[in-house]
């Protein structure tokens, strides 16, 4: 008989927990045998403790198992995930799943909806109208081998003790874990069922992980999981000390996803998304990754990646028209010019900050119950780097309730640095870990 | 507006809690605004981080004043309060709390009851016939004016804090934290509303504290927690790696410390009672160390030590004869003489061991719910450095029901640890804390 008292006990004082005992631990508080102050007491002791690779991957497998999981084999052909732990303006789901559909990968994926400052894929794509992104698994399947790729919310009740543990976690300070977020990550992913998974993990200010060496070891820890699970995986180490792209908000980021699906999109969101479906295709063994980003960029100007975008949104039920003419989606009928306070160079732009100015526009979630503008959020005309002068749009605020511009205004303001000197340049991909180890860029 | 989140994440980064943040953490938890689940994260981030001699002060003083507080001014004279962090066969409040009221110390003293291996006091007043430990406040005030001393049961809604806190740092593993035991046990001690407290701090395997290092730093936070509140405070760290005296079982304790009482009790239970009751009356400013000492051998040795237990009994509504008579106590019906194994040396008595088979013959509680047989318990013909002939007596066990033998003396011959050469000779009394400093014996 295993008492979870011994569990916290032994984690305390740094032992390992076996397979057996990390069982009877999740089955035992997914089934509310172990209470709530138990396992608080477990997470904070691995905060401090931490994990071995073996008990990270033992307990992410114990999680993934401990509801449904897909079976995707119904759907023909390689399939791969891809997974960002989050950001502002991060639209690249919109772009490289249909790059990399286009090219014969199957994109069967499960997305999730934005919360606090982080955006959403499932409220990016309703944002077009009709579209739907809850579908039985019939059609799910169906859609995937017709266009290539679909992109719908969670069905059934998969992975329950992520979803028990992590709000756990959320209110008692322990989050901030590395075996633990790469254990919820990495269990939503094998759950999900495909064959091959690259990973974005986000570094900077509006990251999780603030420091390069910090989101490498989650990257790190995520890719041997995946390994460990049988699964092909990588993770690339991306910018997100400034928001990507320029567009922030639903529809704006629909739109600025088909730009880019066009080759007309912002420099450093393409570089990113050039990058990242050139993994999916390698990791599909389309070739190497320099042949992967050529056939990603042909298909980018051939108009074939834009093309099975339009025909993933017709087969969900949603209009196609608005894929092939985005000036369709309905602006929004408040904006507001946001100008430079003074003359010099954009030093730093607070990620985070910006991505809560464009929630309070109407863009996201504050508050889990809070319903979205499609239309509010903000577009960056200067962003990291640039030169300005006193005056200068560095933004254009959209909202439909003109009473949320002050606050939102401001909130987005005091998240833009003006200094004197030129700022120095950023990198948008620092890093690219496999099985192989770790290649710094 | 304080948030518990804010709270932990800030411990879990070793910083200091406020007072105004830990008086809003605890009465947070005892109105039952923060869960426990967020309280459990925060013992285990305590466990790690620790908290300051300042942090630890403010939580004492806010855990005492969580519930009702005892106003002791209604009796004359220096209160002095005693606490032992616990042992097996520990009777000295027996012996030392009526040398000192012998001698004009007032002793207003809430006592416990036993669970687990070791014994309470209350358990071991209410083997003498009639006795109660239900007293209310008027009455207990005129007992201890009269006789000098009283012994009762907490009453009222006093450290309800601590209740708490404790109920739920016994089922999180974390209990063995120096902050959480010295602000657990100085918050009842400060409630409790003595001038001064002596406290003994037990060391070794029998004890909470394993070393005496631990022991010596649990003290010092004690006596520090005590001065600040303004009480007279010093600590004795004494050795619990053997059990104290030969008696473990209720009315047997009450026999042995007559006994003592009578200066013929067991040469280390005298010891180190001698020295407690020399600490109480020096508290009580009676003199010197030296001068109080010789003022406790001299009232075991007249008899008015003695005298005042019985008065104390008397009052309390038992029968003093028993006092005067320890030959009136019932003899337990079954009993069993445990022999040695072998020749050699007694080199090991596992203190734990020893009061868990005492606790299985009846004189303990198991579980918080068992029934006490006042009459069972372990008598010690040989302990720590005897040397022992195979066949010898090394003990009797005594109970009232012979289902119990058999497993309770498996239970008490594992702790006998029997050596082929002599043991190397213990102290009694390792150090002395005061707010001067340690003083090593």
């Amino acid at each position: 008989m295993i008492r979870m008292y011994d569990l916290i006990e032994k984690k305390k004082h740094g032992g390992d927990l076996s397979e057996e005992e990390i069982h009877a631990m999740i089955t035992g508080y997914v089934a509310g045998d172990i209470p709530d102050y138990q396992m608080s007491a477990m997470l904070m002791a691995i905060y401090f403790r931490g994990m071995s690779a073996q008990e990270t991957t033992y307990l992410t497998m114990e999680m993934a198992h401990s509801g449904d999981t897909a079976d995707l084999s119904g759907i023909q052909g390689i399939k791969v995930d891809k997974h960002s732990t989050g950001g502002v303006g991060d639209k690249t789901s919109l772009v490289i799943g249909p790059i990399a559909a286009s090219l014969g990968v199957k994109i069967a994926k499960m997305s999730g909806r934005g919360l606090g400052h982080t955006g959403g894929t499932l409220d990016k794509l309703e944002s077009i109208p009709g579209l739907s992104t809850s579908i039985d698994k019939d059609r799910f399947f169906e859609i995937v081998n017709e266009t290539g790729i679909a992109i719908i919310g969670q069905t059934g009740n998969m992975v329950p003790a992520d979803k028990k543990l992590y709000a756990l976690r959320d209110v008692t300070a322990t989050v901030d874990s590395v075996p633990l977020i790469a254990s919820s990550i990495m269990s939503k992913k094998l759950a999900a069922g495909s064959d091959a998974i690259v990973l974005d993990v986000k570094t900077g200010s509006g990251a999780f992980m603030k420091t390069l060496e910090d989101s490498i070891a989650l990257a790190k820890e995520m890719v041997a999981i995946g390994n460990g699970a049988g699964r092909r995986c990588c993770a690339l180490i991306t910018d997100m000390d400034v928001p990507l792209g320029r567009a922030v908000g639903n529809a704006m980021e629909v739109t600025e996803a088909v730009q880019t699906l066009r080759g007309q999109g912002p420099a450093d969101l393409t570089e990113v998304c050039l990058q990242l479906a050139s993994n999916m295709l390698f990791m599909a063994e389309r070739g190497t990754i320099g042949e992967c980003r050529a056939m990603a960029e042909r298909a980018m100007a051939d108009g074939s990646a834009v093309k099975v975008l339009a025909d993933m949104v017709k087969a969900q039920g949603g209009d196609p028209d608005y894929i092939y003419d985005t000036d369709r989606f309905a602006q929004a009928p408040v904006k507001r010019e946001v100008q430079a306070t003074a003359d010099g160079y954009i030093t730093h732009i607070d990620t985070e900050g910006c991505g809560i100015a464009a929630a309070m526009l109407g863009a996201g979630r504050i508050k889990k119950e809070d319903a979205i503008d499609y239309s509010a959020g903000i577009y960056l005309h200067k962003k990291y780097g640039d030169a300005v002068k006193k005056g200068d749009v560095l933004a254009v605020l959209y909202t439909s309730d003109e009473g949320r511009l002050a606050a939102a205004e401001e909130k987005f303001l005091s998240s833009y640095t003006i200094g004197d000197a030129p700022a120095a340049e950023k990198r948008l991909v620092y890093a690219r870990v496999t099985a192989d180890g770790v290649e710094r860029f």
